[in-house]
This record gives C-alpha cells, structure tokens and sequence, in this order.
C-alpha cells in the first residue's frame, strides 16, 4: 500500500526549524501502517532536511552559526551571485544536509531516538513557503 | 514489485555533474509506476551523489570549489596519502556528500522540484567510470 | 513483506567505526530477499552512519581528524555548551554525515561497492552504546 501527499509549510527565517510536527500530522492523516518507511522529499535546492536533537533551541541557533561559518557568504570565487549572497551557500548547505529522509514507521508512530526530531534548514534569508511530498509505505 | 538494474556513468573530471537524464534513461526502461520511491546507490568511496540546482552550470563549479576548499588537498595529519593528494578529500566529501538518494515518484516520473537534479559528484582527478544500482518499487 | 529488528551496539570510542559486520549479522537472521532495500536508522543525535572506505584503517583516523578540524570545540560563538566540550560538534557532525543509510538488497546481499563498507560515526567522547533499526523489505 502506497500512500502519497504534498505539505506545504510556511515560510520561516534562515536557520534550522523542528518540523515533527507537522510531519507527524500529515502521518495521521495517512491509512496507518504498523510497519514501514516514511520518506520525506524537500522540493528546493536551497533548504535542507536533517534529523537533530529536539530539545534545547541552542542546538538549532550553533547549528545556523557554524554551517554560516564553514559556507560563509561573498566568497571571491563564487561566480554564481546575481541572486544574492545568501544564495550559493544555501545551495552549499542543502548538499551538506540533504533533501530528503527516510524515516522507519514502528506501531504507527515515527521511530526516531528520544531525542530526534526533524529539522528543516532555511538557508534563505527569505526563502519563503517550502513544499514537502511525503511518500508512505508499510503493512 | 521490486526492480534492479545496475547502469555504468562515463568518466567525468573532477566536480559535479548532471545526470538526471541518465537516470531517467534507466527509469524508462523499468515498468512504470504511479506511486513509488526509485533508490539509487552509487558503488563507489570518492564519488558522491547529491541532488541541487539544475539550470547554472555555476552552481556546479562554486560546489566544486567550495567543497575542495573545505576539504584541501595535503593537510600535514592526512596518513591516508599513498594514492594521490586528491584521494583522502574525495572520500571526506563523497561521506559529507553520500552516496545514495531515494527519490519519489509520482505519475510514472521523478517527484522532484523544478529546481533540483541529480548531481554525480566526482571527486578523483581521474575517477574513470562509475557505476550506480537503481532500485524501484511502486505500483 | 516487512521486517524490523532493533540491535545496540557495543560503546566504542570517539572516531569512525566499520560496522558492515553487525548489519550483516542482523540481516543475516531476517527472512531472506532477493530484491530489495535495507534501512538502517540510528537513534541518536551525536553519532552519524556513512558508507566509505573499508579496507585501510587509516581513512577512519583521517576522516575522524578533518571532521574535527572542520567542526572544533570550544568556538566562541556556541551556546549549547553545558553538556561538554564534545556536544555541539557531535550534533553538527551527525547531520553533516547523516543518522540513516538506504542500502539495495541483490540476490540477498548488502548491493554495495567491494570498497563500500558502513560506518558508525561516533562524535562524543564517551557516546556508549548505540541503538540502530533495522527496516528490511524485499521480495
């Protein structure tokens, strides 16, 4: 049984997001499965999607400091800046962090660590909405 | 239903490259699904795959700069040296790169923004041939 | 058919760990496929799963000495800090790496490359044991 379906979220400023839970409510929406894979695809080329700590907000704002850090802006080599200095390092990051996750579906629910959840990095300063299809399958 | 054939990419040099026509290539050969996940592995430890912007070859070449930047050639504490200067970074980014997507597919094709391709990252000077495992299930 | 086990891992020390032979184990014990894909989910925050190198023990130490180059501890600008100087590059490091692997199954058999070995990427000092799921399905 496969089961597929397009969230969009709202816009959010540049940084990392917790996101569980609109994931975990678009799942609710879905026919559960006892077992299966939740896969998660993020429709742009310059946000990102990664599993980190859910707790301490720190983790999110040191996260944003350092990637900044390591894809700094205005780099003399980029040739790729007419769309702004906040661009080619959004592409950088979101081939660090990824565009997609796969996710295990244990009794219905996410299995993901205590202290996990799902991160969506904004490296847009004004990224605006951003589209997320989810594809479900299990028994 | 579960599908699997292996596809051999030509030799690139050194950076990025698109290849979201040869994997769409394969794709059409494979029964068509209306719903599924189509996976695809690289075989290799100094390649990667990523998925980023599909339209500026700019954005291609400032990746190739960057991660080459963060990753330099001939750090003083590389032990890893006897195959070439460009080996221990290109297995350091195929690992912060990775070396297999899941892509969605929705109506028989790629489920994925206007924005993104599949980008083989190739990071030997001489790399030669790389070869890839496409896995699909859907219905 | 859907199968899912969860193994925890022996505490091991901080660096980059092959553990090819406790996924195979573990799937060694799971009905056998002929066709399909392993999804390995590690359950932690600090900790990362990649695929690289399997042969020379000197590309774990490499990798394990450039990830701390480019992520180091005590920066000036960190706030989540009072878990210890390992912490917030621990969970940077883990999404850089990534906490999941998607790995075809072909003729019952991790499909990787004959270099291809999986990592267990442990950032903490003294991380100990670690959780991981196992998703397998096949035909």
């Amino acid at each position: 049984m496969w089961q597929q379906v397009e969230v969009q979220l709202p816009a959010m400023h540049r940084g990392f997001h917790l996101i569980t839970g609109q994931v975990e409510a678009a799942l609710s929406k879905m026919s559960p499965v006892s077992i299966g894979l939740l896969h998660v695809q993020l429709l742009h080329t310059s946000a990102s999607l990664t599993i980190n700590e859910n707790a301490d907000p720190s983790v999110r704002r040191d996260m944003e400091k350092h990637f900044s850090h390591m894809v700094p802006e205005d780099l003399p080599y980029y040739e790729h800046i007419y769309e702004g200095s906040d661009d080619m390092p959004a592409h950088i990051k979101a081939s660090m962090l990824g565009s997609s996750l796969t996710i295990p579906i244990r009794d219905r629910q996410l299995c993901l660590g205590i202290w996990q959840g799902i991160y969506l990095g904004e490296h847009r300063d004004h990224g605006g909405a951003r589209r997320i299809v989810l594809t479900l399958q299990g028994e």
